[in-house]
């Protein structure tokens, strides 16, 4: 279970994947499905959210820069700084073109996607 | 399932999760339980091995640098380059403690001990 509690400045992973994701209109854009961690940088390189799909088969996700995830304790999920619209347009990828290119792809298109500054 | 593939540069969270850690004697120190995200400064805090307890009741936790974690692909596993002993003597925390202080006390600890250079 998601609880405030976990969501402190050192949060585990494993509380962070399946928390909802909402944007500032209050609409659920989606669920965090994973984290994408940097074997070589010690950073993290997104966010994973899917949509779409049925049962994991076609499904398409977006990488969400991590800073942009703003925890809610009202909701008990994050909050990001994008319109619905924003994000559907936002780049999309298979599960396997987010580790693509060591996930450089991904990561790139959307911290210029979403224009935020590149912590690497 | 822990695969080579997933064990790129990028490497998504729910698969380090699970993966099983050895030291360079090839000895079983136990395998990761979950990895500690900085909310705030996009970096990978440390990975948390579990060790003792039963069912969860009265484990302990180390906190390992996330730099040290060398993926083999004959394993399927990380081997980190500590002697059991040195494992053995390393801080250990309750899983609370861990996030204790936003986790500064777990992961400064850590490094100090396994004498790795901060991230931060």
């Amino acid at each position: 279970m998601t609880t405030h509690t976990g969501h402190t400045r050192a949060i585990p992973a494993s509380k962070v994947i399946d928390t909802a994701v909402y944007n500032t209109a209050g609409e659920k854009i989606g669920s965090i499905e994973d984290v994408m961690l940097d074997k070589t940088s010690n950073g993290i390189m997104f966010a994973v959210i899917g949509f779409g799909g049925f049962l994991g088969i076609g499904e398409k996700y977006h990488a969400l820069p991590w800073s942009v995830l703003d925890y809610s304790p009202e909701t008990g999920g994050y909050v990001v700084p994008f319109s619905a619209d924003q994000l559907k347009a936002a780049p999309a990828y298979s599960i396997d073109e987010l580790t693509g290119n060591d996930g450089h792809l991904a990561r790139d298109a959307s911290y210029s996607y979403f224009k935020v500054d590149p912590y690497w």
